[in-house]
């Protein structure tokens, strides 16, 4: 059997209390996607994509929503200005992620009052050599 | 204090023993990501964006890379065909997420001989209602 490592790590932030103009920035969420892939420094594979959501007038009052793909992994974000909520994704196939950077930066960014962080270990038994 | 309940749900699928030319497949990434919205009755708001992904030689053999944003939230593929292995990410904005129907497809679909599986609810303390 060929020795194995986990693959990844990824780290999910929710946050409360965040303030209500900087959620409702699509630039700022660009800046963002942009800045953090450059100082945790990933690989971008592709532009990254920022959209206004409008919302359902119910659960979702709308907010803006952005995505970026990097070597074989992505960052994420989705803010609810109204809600003064935001939920982050960074996932990276590096190790030893940083998560109180990133935590941090985030806090600051947003002017968040709390969060919620998970971590996870991704592919927990990824083959360290090609199958084939 | 206002009423809060959970935002979304996010289920985390990491695959082992894939179909090699089936990881290989942009065009099959693409469908995924298509068909798992459609089945799951979520609203994209964006189109797909879809590489391949050359690789380092080392820990990352290459492979393909994909997203697709959705109504505040996003589903992801990363492939490693030479290592047999798939990362996928679906995170909803709806309650009651069917994790079996999920894992069940992307089983499926890369013919995958083991899976971890993680499942978060995402922002617990979500408020009910605008803050402003």
């Amino acid at each position: 059997m060929s020795k194995v490592s986990h693959f990844g790590e990824h780290i999910t932030i929710d946050g409360y209390g965040g303030d209500e103009k900087k959620l409702d920035s699509g630039k700022l969420l660009l800046f963002c996607l942009k800045d953090v892939a450059k100082k945790l420094k990933m690989h971008t594979i592709a532009a990254p994509q920022v959209r206004k959501v409008k919302g359902n007038g119910k659960k979702d009052p709308g907010g803006w929503s952005g995505i970026v793909l990097i070597m074989e992994s992505h960052i994420s974000i989705h803010t609810f200005p109204k809600r003064g909520f935001v939920s982050i994704d960074a996932y990276t196939c590096t190790n030893g992620l940083d998560r109180k950077k990133i935590v941090t930066y985030f806090k600051k960014a947003y002017s968040l009052k709390s969060m919620e962080v998970n971590f996870l270990l991704r592919g927990t038994r990824y083959p360290s050599k090609n199958i084939s």
